[in-house]
């Protein structure tokens, strides 16, 4: 199939599956989702992805329709069904179902699957951003369905050529509009704090590993956009980019001054995608 | 019927009708609505809210598939088929549909009404309320889908025995879960200003309208915890409640020092709203 769609054990072509009005995610985005990248029919980090999908609705007292094991097995027998090398698999679980009411009586949550042919790209390929105050909630650690200020942010990047926007917060850098951003700064990688204000992305989590590895001092603190500009590079992460330079922010030059550390990095997680998902691993 | 779903030109019962799984509004709470209370068939301020849902829409560049007067003859044909005396409509707007996506290219959007029986209630009946600090984006003044810190704080309420929750951004009150918060001080109407923290509601403007009609000062500033515990009364204003006192917060007795005032703006609210869905207004 060129594409597939799950809907609470319905399969179909996305484009050809309908889900009930009722459903909650449809009038309040009261929902949680997360994805993986996946390669020669191997999801990739998938259990990672799941302990945060099942983080995440247990803390908003959402209620996946099954356990983590069965969710695995189904994540990987849909996969097979999209025929391409590389795919992007998204899965999404919404509060459940009901006439539209804010308040909730914890019912059994709805869960979407989506499998798409979608590939890494070619992550020598460095990346123009675009700056935007950051406007978002204070639960940005929290992949939700309440996503429209991270849409605005990625058209506003498309309508000006670039590829990302970069968010700041009274001055200082929290991430991208779907992606982590951190900077490394003679031979130090800084990235900003795991609070309420980012997401704790997967690829991010690794790129501090493969820094640590390596012996490079990691800071996790806030920076401000002053030290966003003066970064030797800025590394955007997330699970579909992997790992990327950034060449540009608002047609400003930025980075390129340390590209051997920029690469390394890049290479290790690269590196371990590949890996993780060749045939005989 | 008992109640209606609409959704492109398709209608049912809201359980029964299906809409593609392509629906932004399912993915991002990319979507705008209003909501109006309907009484003998005839929605209430309709125009106040059709002009804010297109207003709306349009700062978020989401495309309404039909112009304002169709809409407003599709609402009043719509609340036909429900059987009730008061009915609750509700409006909204997605962007449009298509393969998951952050960027958009400007679709036509697509359309979903509800009408369900739903009664303003006794006015006189005082809520129980509950504080929580307000993490919410700064967009507040868009009724967008984006609804999730509105549905936890709903759901707190709830959870307390309370009626609804009263938000408050570092020491300044902004506005309910769903609906707007007043104070009455000193005969004067203090309510919070119409930025980006709060909804310019249609009830709440019609209150300010009121006061200044009777001669009662009127102050939009922010205002904080201290004011708000020692007002002289608290007025929740929303389209689906009108206007209602304030009786306790986090179970601590508040208002009560002015109930002649509270009831006169009440009085002259509920009164426009029973003349304005008269049969013979």
């Amino acid at each position: 199939m060129k594409n597939l769609g799950y809907y609470n054990g319905k399969t179909g072509l996305i484009e050809q599956i309908c889900i009930p009005m009722t459903d909650r995610a449809f009038y309040f985005g009261d929902g949680v989702y997360d994805a993986v990248m996946c390669r020669n029919n191997i999801p990739y980090l998938l259990n990672e992805h799941i302990d945060r999908f099942y983080k995440n609705c247990k803390t908003l007292s959402i209620h996946i329709p099954m356990p983590k094991n069965e969710l695995y097995e189904l994540i990987y027998s849909l996969v097979k069904e999209v025929d391409a090398e590389e795919k992007f698999v998204y899965f999404h679980v919404s509060r459940g179902s009901g006439i539209r009411s804010h308040t909730f009586d914890g019912e059994k949550g709805n869960l979407c699957i989506t499998v798409i042919p979608q590939t890494i790209g070619d992550i020598s390929v460095k990346m123009k951003t675009a700056l935007m105050k950051d406007i978002r909630y204070k639960l940005c650690n929290i992949k939700t369905l309440n996503l429209l200020p991270s849409v605005l942010a990625a058209q506003y990047a498309k309508e000006l050529g670039c590829d990302e926007t970069i968010f700041y917060r009274n001055d200082f850098v929290t991430e991208g509009s779907h992606c982590n951003v951190s900077i490394i700064k003679d031979d130090k990688l800084i990235t900003a704090p795991a609070d309420c204000y980012i997401l704790p992305g997967v690829a991010r989590a690794h790129l501090i590993d493969e820094a640590k590895k390596a012996g490079i001092d990691v800071e996790e603190r806030r920076y401000g956009l002053t030290e966003l500009f003066s970064a030797d590079e800025i590394i955007i992460t997330s699970s579909s980019k992997i790992a990327r330079g950034v060449e540009s922010i608002d047609g400003k030059k930025v980075g390129e001054k340390n590209p051997k550390l920029l690469s390394y990095l890049q290479d290790r997680l690269y590196d371990d995608y590949i890996n993780a998902t060749s045939v005989n691993s």
